[in-house]
């Protein structure tokens, strides 16, 4: 009998999600379970007034990054930074790590020690206790895994699903940088393997590169709005692009959105920088990814409590009916459908 | 200048984990972490009567396994056992998971929903909820993660450090099926890529193939001597060989063991199948690894109280003073030094 063979990019990473999804249907056996997967952490209730956020990422080499153009140094620091992000984006605290790593002997242990160096350095950053992992060798490639832990006070913990009709919707920072950054290091590296005798040119670049290589979780926002007595409606983080994540809270809650390019958030260096290259900043703002800033909803009312006082936080636009969609009104007024793909590694 | 450039095969993975131990010392931002690296497990006081256990796990294509012989459906079930194990191994009990996975696009969707089906009845069986996980691609070989979370109360929660002079050493069921077992699937293997028209011979090894492709976690164990009102002084699960794990008992309870071989539980199908195959049997259990039964010891009182009521325990030596170290008696009665090292994988 010929078996059915379907091929993981017939599916894309989201399609594949999905189907298993279904295979697997969440199960319940603990009353402690409070959510499990569809959020960026699981949800554990281990009584008192706290909720535990569990969440976990997985990198691989030549997938996630490129140590040709990576220092280990950055790449341990980012391989933090993306877990605590999952946990900032619950409006939560991240309080511990573990750190799995598999990885082939063309590796020193120096080079494992730079790794480490920078695991280190994000831990003290952000107060986290290293607490345990595991340390394997692969046949080729470097394979990095992370388990970040952290707390959130249970009123207080934000979910993708609460968008409601009317809410403001909001980034924080600026957007677009890291994938930019990206791009220049890739060019870079073309040009390297072109001429090795070619030196890379990027003085005055230092922002979008620094986006790429060390980015931030952004932990300060979550408590600069937590100490002026609110709380988004909903909320996740911007990993896979500003337009992936919206669809993702209109889905989740079941709204429509319409974003004003003319607000989003872009650094001046990373727009000239962009344009310079012929690339649309608005591109790398809506669909780079990277930038692991925070896209969240507030309440009209919870909003003009904030508005003047946080000037890292911007109005992107508003959410509208389920029916609308989500939709983004151009500089030139023209209205667009937001749409967007997961990574398409397969 | 020119930089150092150790070896990883220089160090191997106990002296890369020393090495970064001192690298990066246990940090203690957080008052609720409670041990962090070094035991089977992460300890987290989330306040009430009960501990956070957590626990994580790489595991690396032709590291960790061989698809040619690895029904990907055990694969997922081992890979979710391993982790389960750990938490066993602190006396608790494991509730839920995370899995992540990074594989390249020559496995098909089918194949992963085997590896899902092998996590979900895992799960079952254990009564474990999936809360989470991430899913990506990898240039090459399938990688995977699991994390595990677990509970113990407080006063029944068992480290690697606790065995004192005089203590009943322990094993559960039975040791050295699963490296049997793993020899048995690649002495296969090589038979089949010498002539593929040769049929596989492992009909009456079915035990030992159980124990390496589909191992289980002693759960039982840990539940039935909490029902009898014990719990061990110290206990870690047999991952790398019962001879490793003795000595990180000795090592972290600063003690020394005796152990007869006489002693040591061994399965009629597995020894015979040893020694068909010139294997000292012996081997098999000391350094084979892989059994994920349970290394234990208990006070003689404890003991005295469940040796009549749990068959599937056995007692192998006794603690003795640091300064004897970690001896073997064997059948011949001679006493030899117990050695181990980890994974030599690098």
């Amino acid at each position: 009998m010929q078996q059915k063979r379907t091929e993981l990019s017939e599916l894309g990473e989201f399609g594949l999600i999905n189907r298993l999804k279904t295979y697997l249907p969440a199960q319940n056996y603990h009353a402690n379970t409070i959510t499990g997967i569809g959020d960026d952490c699981a949800v554990l209730d281990n009584g008192g007034d706290e909720y535990t956020l569990i969440t976990t990422d997985i990198l691989a080499e030549n997938i996630h990054f490129d140590l040709a153009y990576t220092p280990l140094v950055h790449l341990g620091y980012k391989a933090v930074i993306v877990n605590l992000s999952d946990i900032v984006a619950m409006n939560g605290t991240p309080q511990q790590i573990t750190v799995s790593v598999a990885l082939s002997n063309r590796f020193s242990v120096e080079a494992i020690e730079e790794f480490y160096k920078g695991i280190k350095i994000a831990c003290e950053n952000y107060k986290v206790d290293l607490v345990g992992g595991d340390t394997t060798s692969s046949k080729s490639g470097f394979f990095i895994s992370i388990t970040a832990i952290g707390k959130v006070k249970k009123d207080k913990i934000v979910y993708r699903n609460g968008a409601k009709i009317g809410d403001i919707v909001c980034v924080t920072g600026d957007l677009g940088g890291a994938f930019l950054g990206l791009k220049l290091l890739s060019w870079e590296k073309e040009v390297f393997l072109a001429n090795p005798e070619m030196q890379p040119e990027l003085t005055g670049k230092e922002y979008p590169l620094q986006r790429q290589l060390r980015p931030e979780a952004r932990l300060d926002m979550v408590l600069e709005w937590g100490n002026l007595g609110v709380k988004p409606t909903a909320m996740l983080d911007i990993s896979d692009g500003l337009a992936s994540e919206i669809l993702h809270i209109c889905e989740q809650s079941q709204v429509g959105a319409f974003i004003l390019e003319e607000n989003l958030p872009i650094d001046t260096e990373v727009f000239n920088t962009a344009v310079e290259h012929n690339l649309p900043p608005i591109t790398c703002a809506m669909n780079g990814g990277e930038d692991y800033e925070l896209l969240c909803t507030f309440s009209p009312q919870d909003f003009d409590k904030i508005r003047k006082k946080m000037p890292d936080l911007t109005a992107i636009g508003v959410i509208k009916e389920k029916e609308l969609g989500a939709i983004l009104q151009t500089n030139s007024k023209e209205q667009v459908k937001i749409t967007a793909q997961g990574w398409k590694h397969f």
